[in-house]
């Protein structure tokens, strides 16, 4: 397994169209080829369906996009730590806003990847939640307000304080977990911030995966560490 | 895409530990082995992560375990049709036991399959919902008694008439929707009294994905046909 | 038990603002007034929390918006049909839009309703699933086009054809399952024209919940009867 | 709305038979006879179709079992913050260990709660999810560890440490928040050992609800305060 360096990018491709089938591997390549050439940590997180093509296809850290609270057997679809962890992911998401999970089975699932060895990113909404859930352990939490996330606000000019908040409240409960900002990141600038305010990364989707040229939007991205 | 021809024998690798990583694919050709051998139609269902690497492995259809009711773009971690056609996926499972739908997402998953180009596999628990999900026109509908389910009796034996009533069912709203029997078959003896009864094939899964030799526990069951 | 006469009007209290608390009663009071005056079967929908209080206030029929698949025993805070029953409602909607639910749980809880002597009205979205549900044998099914769902287009005049396709889907089932219009119904007019389709009653809520004169509203919409 | 003094008792009827129809309010005068009788602060929680009723009937504090995150308005079925205070009750249960909730969704539920001046009792089945849902300020929180609801073993005999453990992580956030002793609790004795261990109340269902003589099983119980 390979552990993520800080900082930190993630990409998560989502289901957008730009990643179906073929192109999630070309996407994740460009962001391998970023990677080596700026000495960033990067990470992707490819659709679920793509997950061991990905893994087989790169050698930056690969993260599923979710986790079910399920054990291996007789779970026709839901997707388990056992499985991502044997497709050759690094980690996994868990409880981004477009997939939130009851309290108890994200606690559980933060253990279960514990013990398959899978990195875990708790997404969290505010300040209040990343403070939360730094009491099951994760490896990140990554803060995304709803109202910032997809839009063109940058979370550091418009709400400052919910990234310092956040590492504050998740300090509170364990000072060696990282906070990543997961929403409103848009420019090398916004990623220098979101570090100047305590951020140790960050966690991005369209800016990078819907652009023309994937490498040239990370790159300019990356310009910011 | 491959169409699947009838009788078919569709076999679920559910997320038995017994198919994890790689082990997906070489079940995957256990299986195609058979096919290739015996003639019969066979398709495979691996888990969600492997989608992409047993459909660029296997020639024989491949499908989904379960798509989600949601359209390509910000769903992170959900399964949309678009995204398991260009995985190479054939089609997909349906409403299985262990992953029921809500009724209108059913629906309009099916449509969404037909769109894509998929197959639509939908699992119901008796003859009752099998004859409402034929209005949806999915390309084959599983009768599953929940009752027979991972269990050590014979859906024949016990309780043939759930086939013939699940045919009679389909039928006066489409007679052209084959239905398969999904549970209680462990022996080629139990296929061939499900095709007596008017079944177009099986659903199959722990009896074969997890036997030591998969391509001969295969091949006893498709001796039936 | 009273069973509900047709044509009837069945008005869903929803969770509006306008029906809190004691005012629940009072919106039932004046429906319980129309249908005394008018002779015309009307039923109603309170808020779940003021089931059991409308309930002892009026003499018409009192139907739950929602029943979950679930049984008496150690289930905190969902709801059973044995509770509404002995509540004293005398039915329930099933799956209305604002509240789907899984297939297979819409079958058993159609079954349970039946069990405990409670009227199901189960909503469908369309023709293909009111002709689909018709197979669970419910004593009412209100066909309910999502897009006409609280907007001003009434479905007579914009689509007539689904009230009376839903007919005859439901009829190609069991003949004996009256179809109710459930949506796209703002006047006297309205509800004639769904009569003349086939309908034998209507699904109503904001036109007479809302309203600053409920009897009044709910008498207009009467006098299409 | 009555506040809720400490040391508290708190009785979940759940869905039990028992409390069906009229029961409801018989069982919550039964508990308001040993409230007045012994002084100690008890509150009952009734099946939500009875919780106006109750609330009419009894005045010592009445608590809904559930509130799902929803808004006044269309959302048939479902229960509001607002609906509940219009109903009379002085608060409401959040994520019992038979009702979970997202994690987002219980820390705007407790938000609304105290909007509507609610009080929230929030459940927890861990020390760490005791300490997690302190960041969301609910007046209460009960600890009940999943394997002990329902059993025989009594929590403080068995796992003594969840509850000093869970208040201590509760009180890491916020010293101000009362702890629950949520399962386990069979016997006066029971009590007296939680409050000891720093609980200020207990959490309890069957032990009362079912009991041949309520009044009497809650005297013994409440006897240990």
């Amino acid at each position: 397994m390979s552990k993520l360096a800080t900082p930190a990018i993630i990409v998560n491709f989502k289901v957008y169209r730009e990643v179906e089938g073929p192109k999630a591997v070309s996407v994740a390549l460009a962001c391998q080829k970023v990677a080596e050439e700026s000495g960033v940590s990067v990470a992707v997180c490819p659709p679920m369906v793509e997950l061991s093509r990905v893994a087989a296809a790169v050698n930056i850290p690969v993260l599923a996009q979710h986790v079910d609270a399920r054990k291996p057997g007789s779970n026709t679809g839901w997707i388990t730590p056992e499985m991502i962890a044997s497709a050759g992911a690094a980690g996994t998401l868990l409880n981004h806003s477009e997939h939130r999970l009851e309290i108890t089975d994200l606690k559980n699932s933060v253990a279960a990847c514990r013990l398959n060895g899978l990195i875990s990113v708790v997404c969290a909404d505010s300040a209040e939640t990343s403070g939360a859930v730094a009491f099951f352990k994760p490896d990140f939490i990554a803060v995304e307000p709803p109202e910032l996330i997809g839009g063109d606000i940058s979370v550091t000019s418009a709400r400052p304080e919910v990234v310092s908040d956040a590492v504050h409240a998740v300090h509170r409960v364990d000072a060696n977990i990282p906070v990543l900002c997961g929403a409103g990141v848009k420019t090398g600038k916004d990623i220098k911030a979101a570090l100047g305010l305590g951020a140790k990364g960050v966690l991005l989707a369209s800016g990078v995966v819907k652009a023309t040229d994937v490498a040239k939007a990370l790159s300019d991205l990356v310009s910011g560490i």
